[in-house]
C-alpha cells in the first residue's frame, strides 16, 4: 500500500514579506516522514481570504492529510477559521466547547476573555478542536485539514497533539553519501545505479561552501536492507 | 498603480522530506519587498514533472512574475528545464550559446563536459539565460519565470543577476512596534487603527519565548509619512 500523503498550507504575510523566515514547514516534514506520511507540497499564501479558501479546497482534494500554520490568533488578519469553513460550506461561529476552554484559561490568568479573544473559540461547525498545551486557544480539525497556530512554539505542540490520530505509513529511510567531488562527475553512476534500484528514491543535494564543493547522494525508501544495498552499489560505482 | 506581484516554485524532495531547510524563499521575499514587487504566493513540490508544469502554469497566469529554484544540474533528478518548457510547450534540447558557457568554464577548469554537465545546457526554446558568476552553468527565463537553481550561494548570485531585469514598484516598507502584552489585549486597539487607515497593511506577529510573551505590530505601506502616522496613532491606543 503507498503511503499517504500530505500538503502544509502556510498562511502569513510576514513569511512573504522576508520580515519572518518560516520554522514551521521544516518541523513538519521531518515528523511527518519520520510515520511515514510523505509530504508532497507546501503552500504559502497571504492573508487574503480567496487565496486561503482556494488553496485548502485543492490540497484538500489532492493529499491525505493537509496542515495549516498561522491565522487563529485574536486579531483582525486572523482569518483563517473563516477562510477554512468557507472553503467546506461550514458555518463558523463561537463554539461553546472553545469558549469554554478559553473562559477557564483567562480565568486563571486573570486576563479578561473579550471580544478579540473569543474570535479564538470561533471553530467550524464540524470541526474537532485540536488541543493546544501552551497557551489553550486551541486548533481544529475538519475534513482531512488540520487548522493549527503560526508561532512555532504553538505549532509544535499541536502537531504533537495530532500526530497520534494520523494513520502513518511504512517510516521513509534514507542514507546520505556526501562526496566532495563535481556533481557532473556523479551524475553518470548515480543515475546507472537508480535505474538499477527502481523502487528506491535517489537524489543528488550539491553544496558549495567556504571553497568545498560536491554533493550529498541521498537514498529513501522502506527498506533498510535496499538501502543499504544501494548504498554499497553506490560506492562501488564512484570507486570510493 | 498597483505594485507588480510575484510567486515563487521552489523544487525539491530534499525541503519536503525535512532533510534540508530552505533558505532561498526567505532571501528572495526581502530582494523582492525591497524593490517594491510583492511576494504573494510561494509554492513547494517534488521533483515530479506534472507537479512542476502545473504550478508554473497556474503561478505564471496568475502573477507578474514567477521564479523557480532547483532541479537545474546535472543529475537525473534535475527535471526542472524539461518541466518548465513543457508548461510553455517549448522544446527543450542542448542549446548552443549555454553549451558554449559550459565549454569554456570546464576547459579553464580541466574537468570534462560530460553528457551529465551537457545536461546542464539543456534551455527551452525562446528563453533568455540568467547570468550564474559562481558555478557558470546558467539559469534562464521564458515568458514571466525565472528558473534558478537551488544551492543557496547560487540562487542568491542569480537573483542578484535577475533584479535589474525587473520591474519593481514603490518600495514597501514597514515599521514595528513590539508590545509584550497578550495580543487578545491588544486586538481591539489594533482592529480599530487598521480600520482608520485602510490604504495601510497591519499585521500582529505574535511571540512566547523564554516566558516573555507579546506582539510585533507591524504596519506596512509605500508611504513613510502615513506609516509614521499609523506608529504615532497605535502608540496611542495602547497608552504606550
Amino acid at each position: 500500500m503507498p503511503n499517504p500523503t500530505a500538503a502544509m498550507l502556510v498562511i502569513g504575510d510576514e513569511i512573504l514579506s522576508g520580515r519572518t523566515r518560516d520554522a514551521n514547514m521544516h518541523h513538519l516534514a521531518g515528523q511527518l516522514t519520520a510515520i511515514g506520511i510523505g509530504l508532497q507540497e507546501v503552500r504559502v499564501v497571504a492573508d487574503v481570504h480567496e487565496r486561503i479558501v482556494g488553496a485548502v479546497q485543492s490540497l484538500s482534494r489532492t493529499y491525505t492529510y493537509v496542515f495549516t500554520s498561522g491565522g487563529i490568533g485574536p486579531t483582525h488578519d486572523d482569518i483563517t477559521a473563516d477562510a477554512v469553513g468557507a472553503a467546506f460550506g461550514a458555518k463558523v461561529d463561537v463554539r461553546e466547547d472553545a469558549r469554554a476552554l478559553l473562559a477557564a484559561h483567562y480565568a486563571k490568568t486573570g486576563s479578561e476573555l473579550n471580544e478579540a479573544r473569543l474570535r479564538m473559540a470561533r471553530i467550524p461547525d464540524g470541526a474537532t478542536l485540536i488541543d493546544n498545551p501552551v497557551s489553550t486557544a486551541p486548533g481544529f480539525k475538519i475534513e482531512n485539514v488540520h487548522v493549527m497556530a503560526g508561532v512555532p512554539s504553538i505549532f509544535n505542540a499541536m502537531v504533537q497533539s495530532v500526530l497520534p490520530t494520523l494513520t502513518g505509513g511504512a517510516p521513509l529511510l534514507s542514507e546520505t553519501l556526501r562526496v566532495e567531488r563535481g556533481e557532473g562527475d556523479l551524475a553518470g553512476p548515480l543515475g546507472l545505479v537508480a535505474a538499477e534500484m527502481p523502487e528506491l528514491s535517489f537524489g543528488s543535494y550539491p553544496f558549495q561552501r567556504d571553497g568545498v564543493h560536491g554533493a550529498n547522494l541521498v537514498v529513501r525508501g522502506t527498506d533498510q536492507a535496499k538501502l543499504d544495498r544501494a548504498m554499497d552499489r553506490l560506492r562501488e560505482a564512484l570507486d570510493l
